[in-house]
């Protein structure tokens, strides 16, 4: 193994959230699964934006975030990912690069518009999502820069990647890539809905050798496995020749392999305002610490706190220095 | 006087808000003036945008920010300005009419695009603003809607009008046909920069007439007036023959006439986030308060609970029902 350029190298949608204030009322009007990411056409997606309130505008995704993430807690990232040459694509760009990752995919001339995902957050700060894949539909093996993939310690790939019809090729190459330069690779469930939709696809993955490490929250591992019961699914999990990391919530967090499981504590907070990104940003703080060689107790307790910090404000990407935070904390 | 349709008109500058955090240093090294409002070209409004950290977008505009929080305390509302047909300018036309502000001013389909404002929110809560104006500088008396001007109780001018060059142009005309029906003309003098621009102009305003109630905070009313004294400033405010409404931040506001000088307190808050709009929230809950005929003091009241509000949150609109939040407090 040659050393690294990258910490961690996230593959995903790119994808800018326009976040709104709902209420249950509304969701229930417009048929809409709470907590859940639905996948809407265009003429969907400016019906939604029209009858939804006062818009925010952020940069989202969900391993966009996480990468994010991790750069603000000091790791080396890159990302790859797919956004047209348009004002919401130039935002995307721009604030990925703000905070210091690599990202050099080339975006779209023509085609759809850049991706947005239309969160609606109800009082209870759950957030729904509906998103319009656009650009993102062209994502393609191509855009797979090999020499970036072997320079990166961990690739992180995001579940819904399966969604647009090219990029799963992108996701394998990429995994392919990182297996032949002894990298780790990661999968996120990502939701779900999205573990419905791919359920054989993602077993595969987890089964045949190409994913080293399982990020998923407790609803996503229940359906993967067709289970409503969490220790029977943790039980299959353990099964599995990888590391998975599961989310709960304020319950807080499990890592399970063959030999153990572990429970950690969520981060205490002071108010709950949106939880959008929550595992985004777990995931950026287990990481960040992985790629410090940090044991998993600290690695669970870096997520906790990444995820903590982005659940108190609108929004999926972090508002203050994580680093810090993880100072203050005597996490880094 | 004819019924009204609308309690409050508002005629600004249509900006869309793009939002980072900064510290000190980076004002410093950019040459920022911290808490005021400088009006950038394009090449400026992009090396700015470049270099700059993770942005939040949402609608501004200090009219429109007025107009908008005034609506949510439920005044009938409407809003002249100008956007350009471009992915901002249809974000902000969306967020104005979301909350039922009637918005008929037609976008322009060529130029310059959507004007944008680039805030810098420093850990202090000060907001830095540097603002392209864009399509704004197509604004002309033609985009006055003289039916819309004489169905308003009130027409609310912001100062910041005087910078597009045709703006005030629609300025003077929505004055004369408001007067013509027996409405009330408000100016805000926006910033104190604004006001160093154009100080003839707006004395000669509220000298000849033109002006019935002036909205200012503390800074501007001494830039107003060319002294380093508050006193000295509301002692020559006293003279002049209009209802004058002074914000000092956490010290509340006055509320100046010729027979007397009214004081009331600020509205307490939790945590101050950015203090974005909170002169601009304050307008709007005096004049909901004054279009529901209330006295001064329910005014000043509403004004402050409005700009609480804002000032807990990024951004310059309401993300709650301020209506609800003025019966829990037994203003309405």
């Amino acid at each position: 193994m040659s050393s690294a350029l990258y910490d961690i190298l996230g593959l995903g949608n790119a994808i800018v959230d326009v976040i709104a204030q709902a209420d249950d009322d509304f969701l229930v009007r417009e048929k809409l699964a709470k907590g859940s990411m639905a996948l809407i056409d265009q003429p969907r997606a400016d019906y939604l934006f029209e009858t939804m309130g006062l818009v925010t505008t952020i940069s989202g995704g969900s391993a966009a975030n996480t990468i994010v993430g991790a750069a603000s807690l000091g790791s080396r990232t890159a990302f790859i990912g797919k956004v047209k040459s348009d004002e919401l694509g130039k935002a995307f760009a721009h604030d990925i690069r703000a905070i210091g990752v690599h990202f050099g995919t080339a975006p779209a001339t023509d085609g759809p518009a850049t991706a947005r995902c239309l969160v609606l957050v109800t009082p209870d700060g759950e957030r729904t999502m509906n998103t319009f894949l656009g650009a993102c539909q062209g994502l393609a093996a191509a855009d797979v820069d090999a020499d970036v993939v072997r320079s990166s310690k961990i690739i992180y790939l995001e579940g819904y990647l399966w969604d647009p019809p090219g990029a799963k090729e992108a996701f394998i190459k990429a995994a392919d890539i990182a297996h032949a330069a002894d990298r780790k690779v990661v999968l996120t469930l990502s939701d779900s809905f999205c573990v419905d939709r791919y359920r054989a696809e993602f077993l595969n993955l987890i089964q045949n050798g190409t994913v080293d490490i399982l990020f998923a929250n407790q609803h996503e591992l229940k359906a993967l496995y067709e289970t409503a019961d969490l220790d029977t699914a943790l039980a299959a999990l353990r099964q599995e020749n990888i590391l998975g990391v599961v989310t709960c919530s304020e319950q807080g967090s499990l890592v399970v392999d063959r030999h153990q499981t572990l429970a950690f504590p969520a981060h205490p907070i002071d108010r709950l305002v949106d939880t959008t990104g929550a595992g985004d940003l777990f995931a950026a703080g287990f990481l960040a610490g992985l790629a410090r060689s940090a044991d998993h107790a600290i690695c669970a307790r870096l997520g906790a706190l990444a995820a903590a910090e982005v659940i108190q404000h609108v929004g999926a990407r972090p508002q203050h220095s994580l680093i810090d935070l993880a100072k203050q904390n005597g996490l880094i």
